[in-house]
């Protein structure tokens, strides 16, 4: 089996394929109703929200994107999109796509957004939505949401947060940081296969769904079609991926076992042992410490060896998966998720030793001894 | 294990769930690669084309429909839709949301569209797209197709069909018949679990698609994009639900394993036997004998019995699913689909004898030996 250590999909535990192969029911069977009933419950428990609309539509974390604006852009409106990597030039193509005016906040790849330009464009702007990447999977940096929040409420803008590479291992409180629009992927820190989109809604958005002038342009992702199936009424609106939901509901439940809190120690910990480990084998982090991703490590290639061939290596000889760059990082970054059920103390090692084997090979010279020894430090400290 | 013979989702194969369950690779991994050529390939045999565009999208029967309409439908291009049930109104509101020139042709729910209507609509309004559905899932008719597409073609309209619940059960030939647009889904006569929605586009459509002179309002479902990651260039778009591929492409090789034609002959017989069988138990069939839909048929309700009681009842008592009617036909027809690996001869004479037994506990009066012996006889004559 491979160790799937790139931005995801990750591992996924044998709990959660066991479900994904579960018999079938209808999707309007009493038994399904139930299924549907507690992902909703285990998805605020994860999301950290009392909101009533906490659903997975029925496509992967891109729908989800898509979802979170076509819902509450209508024509004309003012969208403040916040620029730091793929993810967020994506939000601004989805945005322009569904007739918003786009104002943009763009910080260099590798930093987090300038929290004082964004809170200029949020009083210049007005916008209805402010847009902003919780973790930039092409960058591995965390922006940090608290101050922006506090502005976007100010203005009574919608804050609508990607936690595409965050939900389940990284701490994000929907919340108590008063984000209105957040979604998610199934295949990053849940660990279950991609396929669903968790997506959850603010009453404040729901409000905004409501009085919308216009019908939302897309019917398949049309929130109050789409909420009507999983409310009470249940509604016929579309055919759940039931086999996805299955798979959906039992990572949730993992995830609940383990409390939200242990996973975010686990995915903190892990990160550290890795950076150390990366550090000791004479490799640079692309992000400042304070900003960094822990479920996705960004490390720059060193000059004179080749991206692409060590990543081959790994895969080839070691059986693991990472990312390369994206976009402007082609070539110059490695990208290691270290996300849900990959994210242990054996993958990390694991990966430290394979990684420096393939470094030695294309010539770059490291020591796996060293960088194993420091990384396992990092862990001696807590199990001290 | 329910038995599945409502509208869908059908049982699906043991060989489909182990694929469903089997370890997850990365979205880019060579592996993976490999498993969406053979995909493209088998779609082509179960379209029966040649198109080179024919690949899954990540998403249910109607995103499939939403993505067979906003790529080809610019603001203000007229097209028209033949509505003879549910699904045809629901392409209607598609067509509306992105802004469309709607024009429709309407059929009585239980019939096809008529002919005539239709070749003067499409004479009249000369629409880009003439949109209809093949098996209407809603009220058990397939539409005769190969006039439809004659005057369309002559018109230089574009074909779109909706096949979500005749692909792989009932005969479809997207070359043979000029279809241009095509979508189906995945847990009908296709048999795997639902999440995915097959679609192929012609040469033709594939041209209306390259000289669009506006964005497609989708980024999710834009095919431009996604066909760069299914085609040649492997470009990231969104990542795949990997899982749900493993499974399609399992469910596409046992349907070429036994042939589309051996599969279309069984569910022929199994439907007969199925009519066969209702009929002998004094209940009538919705729709006229030449456009039933071998995979879903609906029969009447006989007056004082109540639709819902009997459905409840061999959900709970003979743990078979079917379905009850939708808009208009609600409590006045059922549904019983017969679907790749759920139509069979055995579940065929199981639902026969449950069925009566249900009708008898609703105070109507019918003999399940009489109905098993008549549907019997269908069986015998392929025997003889």
């Amino acid at each position: 089996m491979k160790l799937l250590l790139g931005p995801g999909p990750s591992n996924v535990d044998r709990r959660v394929y066991e479900a994904l192969s579960r018999p079938l029911v209808g999707h309007l069977d009493p038994e399904f109703l139930e299924v549907m009933n507690e992902i909703q419950h285990l998805l605020r428990y994860t999301f950290r929200t009392q909101n009533r609309l906490a659903i997975p539509l029925s496509g992967t974390g891109s729908a989800g994107m898509e979802a979170a604006l076509v819902n509450f852009v209508q024509k004309g409106d003012p969208v403040l999109v916040g620029v730091a990597g793929l993810f967020g030039e994506r939000m601004c193509d989805i945005v322009q796509r569904c007739g918003g005016r786009l104002a943009r906040v763009d910080a260099d790849w590798g930093h987090p957004l300038p929290l004082d330009s964004m809170e200029r464009a949020i009083r210049t702007h007005r916008p209805r939505i402010v847009a902003v990447v919780h973790g930039e999977t092409s960058t591995g940096v965390r922006q940090p949401l608290e101050e922006l929040s506090r502005v976007t409420r100010e203005q009574d803008s919608l804050f609508l947060v990607d936690a595409v590479t965050t939900l389940g291992g990284v701490p994000l409180e929907v919340d108590r940081w008063q984000i209105d629009l957040c979604y998610s992927g199934t295949q990053k820190c849940l660990s279950c296969p991609p396929g669903l989109s968790p997506l959850t809604v603010s009453d404040r958005g729901a409000e905004v769904l409501r009085s919308r002038r216009l019908p939302v342009q897309s019917w398949y992702l049309d929130l109050t079609l789409v909420q009507k199936y999983w409310g009470a009424e249940r509604t016929y609106h579309h055919t759940a991926p039931i086999s996805m939901n299955y798979a959906l509901l039992e990572a949730l439940r993992i995830v609940h076992e383990e409390t939200l809190e242990a996973r975010w120690s686990r995915h903190e910990e892990n990160h550290r042992a890795l950076v150390v480990g990366l550090s000791a084998l004479g490799l640079e982090m692309l992000v400042d410490p304070e900003y960094r991703l822990w479920s996705l490590n960004t490390v720059k290639v060193p000059p004179a060896v080749e991206e692409e061939r060590v990543r081959q290596r790994l895969l080839r000889q070691h059986d693991i998966e990472i990312g390369g760059g994206l976009g402007i990082l082609r070539g110059k970054i490695w990208r290691i998720g270290l996300m849900g059920t990959s994210c242990v103390r054996e993958n990390v090692q694991r990966f430290v030793e394979a990684f420096a084997a393939s470094l030695q090979a294309e010539g770059f010279p490291c020591s796996a001894r060293d960088a194993l020894d420091q990384a396992g430090q990092v862990y001696k400290t807590r199990d001290a």
